[in-house]
């Protein structure tokens, strides 16, 4: 039995499911809920629904989208020869905020990890070659993220667009801009040191 | 202008406004949402309504309930002459999961707190004296948190209740001095409860 009434404790359980959320924020969650305005609910709640709904895949770039193709890639201003090759939604905003890139995105919704049983054939790879193949492309940025799996899905991706000719880059990589020093990492550091630029 | 598709930023934007959920949490969750079943996105969005459309407040004892009286105050096997007065429905949780207390609950949904701008009549005390002279109360165990603003509307409902002349009980020490009640564990908590002395 449990110790709430059956529509609090099925919240709760819902709330648990998320990631990251454990019993007692699950419990404090609900507990808010429950004391805000109706309205406030149904707008949380119709929230939840349309953007599991509503939105899809950009059948370009696999970036989310509530349009097809998604607002980017159908922007006729950006620089549609130029394509930044991500892991991740979150990726794509992230570079959107840096307010300096101008090309196209793709988003391969993961990287290449054999430890968690994820294959070339799981992201999307089959797609960027595809694009690639089928417009006038000058460079492909790969920024999968600095870490094991982002590294070798990137090397993968390089091998395979050798063969293309196509100019592939990756992020560089070094201190934090605003970061101590005395703080980095030492593979940062020697990274850093490494493509260290005359001034 | 948003980084992501409107939808996207709307449910982002939903789970801010919940309790200490951050922007990143909150990007998270919605990024799991995307990524969830439509049918357990709607399981998700249905809870959420329910537990709020659905639950009340006990209308004898105060406690968030889906029938009235909820399943505790229509319990004939519960001693009806023993009222333990708790701060919130979460509270009733954790007496109940001691298995130790068989009377009745009382909820305050919340505690005298000036600070706060939370005075007597904020909180369910004129209903708690209602109910004591309606009845045949024999005890009333004041299961406030012990904290200041708990020790204060213990001691205000005390006040009230001794031309009643009903026995009147605090949970004793056991209880870390400061701490809240709904993070207790059952054995403490119990302990707490056997431990209790007139006031």
């Amino acid at each position: 039995m449990s110790l709430y009434a059956a529509p609090v404790a099925r919240l709760i359980e819902e709330f648990e499911k998320l990631p990251g959320i454990g019993r007692k924020t699950a419990q404090r969650l609900a507990f808010h809920v429950m004391n805000m305005p109706v309205e406030k609910v149904e707008g949380l709640a119709n929230a939840i629904r349309e953007a599991r709904t509503r939105i899809k895949y950009c059948s370009v770039c696999s970036n989310l989208t509530d349009v097809d193709p998604c607002s980017i890639c159908s922007n006729p201003s950006r620089d549609s020869s130029v394509i930044c090759v991500v892991e991740d939604p979150r990726d794509v905003a992230a570079m959107e905020r840096t307010r300096e890139f101008k090309g196209l995105y793709h988003v391969l919704h993961g990287a290449i990890s054999p430890m968690e049983g994820i294959g070339p054939e799981d992201i999307k790879i089959k797609e960027l070659l595809e694009r690639v193949r089928k417009n006038n492309i000058a460079e492909i940025i790969l920024a999968t993220n600095p870490n094991i799996e982002g590294e070798a899905t990137a090397m993968y991706i390089a091998k395979l667009l050798k063969p293309l000719g196509i100019k592939t880059t990756r992020l560089a990589h070094g201190i934090p801009v605003g970061g101590d020093l005395e703080y980095a990492d030492e593979v940062t550091l020697a990274k850093a040191l490494e493509g260290r630029r005359e001034i």
